[in-house]
């Protein structure tokens, strides 16, 4: 969750790995990737693995189903980024010894749930004692086109988002710091935030006419960032695309609702692409033919600076967001 | 580790995951298989997950390099039994708060050990922070033959173990219990529970020739048993394959070396197999080829009991070993 601290940074142990590993020479995306991969006979194989930790990722309320449909919705949210199709799931789980059998059955239930809501399959697990909960979850799937790289975006392409942002800080201000909301933003918020969904939707509409891709988990300032970094450009957003929950829950309790979406969210597993403009044509048909709700909301620079416009005001979109470790 | 008791087993864990997952339909070994198999373009892909928990599968005196080799061996040693060759790994990590950076990098610096040492490559990761350190290991490799299921062993095949067993035994009654040993055989047992090898040789070896295969990195006499289960047949054991350490130790300490061996060992990553008695020449002479130790310890009946000979007596094998929660 947000607002750890920690002796050692994620950031600091990632940049670790990435000199002491023998990293695979044929991986495609190369290194600050969410995803590997591999062409091998057959197609473009994407792999991610990623964990549901209990003491950091599962806010008070969440319950176990939830949990187990979140790891799963987690690690298949960085497959859809890259409009792969998601061919199985293989999964980890650490088991605290005061779980009941209840739990248990809750915990896998919800990861069945989002498995076959996927349309995917479970093709093996493993289980584990542990003092503090997790769940490992490795996804893996296939593409027949090289999929986008986070480091692909190029001065002039578009940055386009699904979604409308915001519920999930909302829910993180509701059960992490005892905001009120009304139930109908209270109950919106939390099922953003206990039952989000990967967008494959929006993954294999718009991965084809991409030229950069990831989904913004760490929210959408960070991804921003990680996107921009590895393709060394900048970002001018000229519009935010903010659920109106989020403005109304902001204006009850007098919070900068940009500041709210940009930094305090996280974990809504929408997608950031950069299209070119030669592609942004024909991406925003593919969208409208799928029936999805996408935004364009600014270009990528050549000037290697982040800002975003809201109200009418140019602001610095800082480096911040949500971060497992941090120091 | 062994002796914890859990209010939920883990056979309970997997048998509710057996009857709520969504599993994969074209999936080829079957459920209680340590390995999940799909034949895709290219040949025979084989996967597997496994963690390695702090509080229970590190014990006190392993260094953070041992852990991250043995997590990467554990691992591979599933996919060495099928006779698969390594295409890569992805490491999910959940580092505790207190671990310094000098930890983690001894801890990546196993990992990157093990992948080395083993001929393959690290594809992916995640980091996150724990309050139970783990590193789930998720591993992928590829055969062009058909991998032998751990229940394919018919009556009448031969039972075939490699290595010589009991050193962890001996390594765990030292970290755990207290018990002395000389400087000879403490070194040797010790190396044996930090720095276990996972057995490619043995599988590339005799994997084509057998009819069932696993680890026995849950004991051999707990093996045995899931193999005999899964297969509908029961063993006779003629001889153990104990190492002379083990025996010594069992002296010193006026222990039962037979059933130290069978029972109090486990992730020694030694491989065994079922091999049909038609197979069995060409089994040893590839053994041989390769340099080998292996060892033809009994054979597979009809009856389902499953019973050893040791020095003269003639024992039932306990269905007893290694399991991570115990009901």
């Amino acid at each position: 969750m947000r607002y750890v601290e920690m002796p050692v940074g994620e950031r600091r142990i990632v940049e670790e790995a990435y000199r002491i590993f023998r990293w695979h020479p044929s991986e495609l995306m190369g290194k600050g990737d969410d995803v590997a991969v591999l062409k091998l006979d057959g197609g473009y194989y994407v792999f991610h693995i990623d964990s549901l930790v209990w003491s950091t990722d599962v806010p008070p309320g969440m319950g176990f189903d939830d949990a187990g449909w979140k790891a799963v919705t987690a690690s298949l949210s960085d497959l859809a980024a890259k409009g792969a199709r998601p061919l199985g799931v293989l999964v980890s789980g650490g088991f605290e010894p005061g779980w009941t059998e209840e739990n248990i059955r809750d915990l896998l239930r919800g990861v069945s749930e989002a498995v076959e809501a996927y349309g995917t399959y479970v093709l093996g697990g493993d289980t584990n004692e542990s003092a503090d909960g997790f769940l490992s979850v490795f996804a893996f799937g296939i593409s027949d086109a090289p999929p986008p790289r986070r480091g692909g975006a190029r001065p002039g392409d578009y940055v386009v988002v699904t979604g409308e942002l915001g519920l999930t800080a909302v829910a993180f201000k509701i059960l992490l710091e005892g905001f009120d909301a009304p139930p109908d933003i209270r109950d919106a918020s939390l099922r953003a935030a206990f039952r989000p969904v990967a967008r494959f939707d929006a993954g294999y509409a718009l991965a084809p006419f991409a030229s950069a891709a990831m989904d913004i988990s760490d929210g959408l300032a960070l991804s921003l960032h990680q996107m921009c970094e590895l393709s060394g450009v900048g970002v001018k957003l000229t519009s935010l695309p903010i659920h109106r929950y989020a403005v109304r829950f902001s204006e009850m309790h007098g919070l900068d609702v940009d500041r709210l979406t940009l930094y305090e969210g996280g974990e809504e597993y929408e997608l950031l692409f950069a299209v070119p403009p030669e592609m942004i044509g024909e991406a925003l048909r593919a969208a409208e033919s799928s029936g999805l709700s996408i935004h364009v909301i600014g270009r990528f620079t050549e000037e290697k600076e982040l800002r975003y416009v809201f109200r009418g005001v140019e602001r610095v979109l800082e480096r911040v967001g949500w971060e497992h470790l941090k120091s």
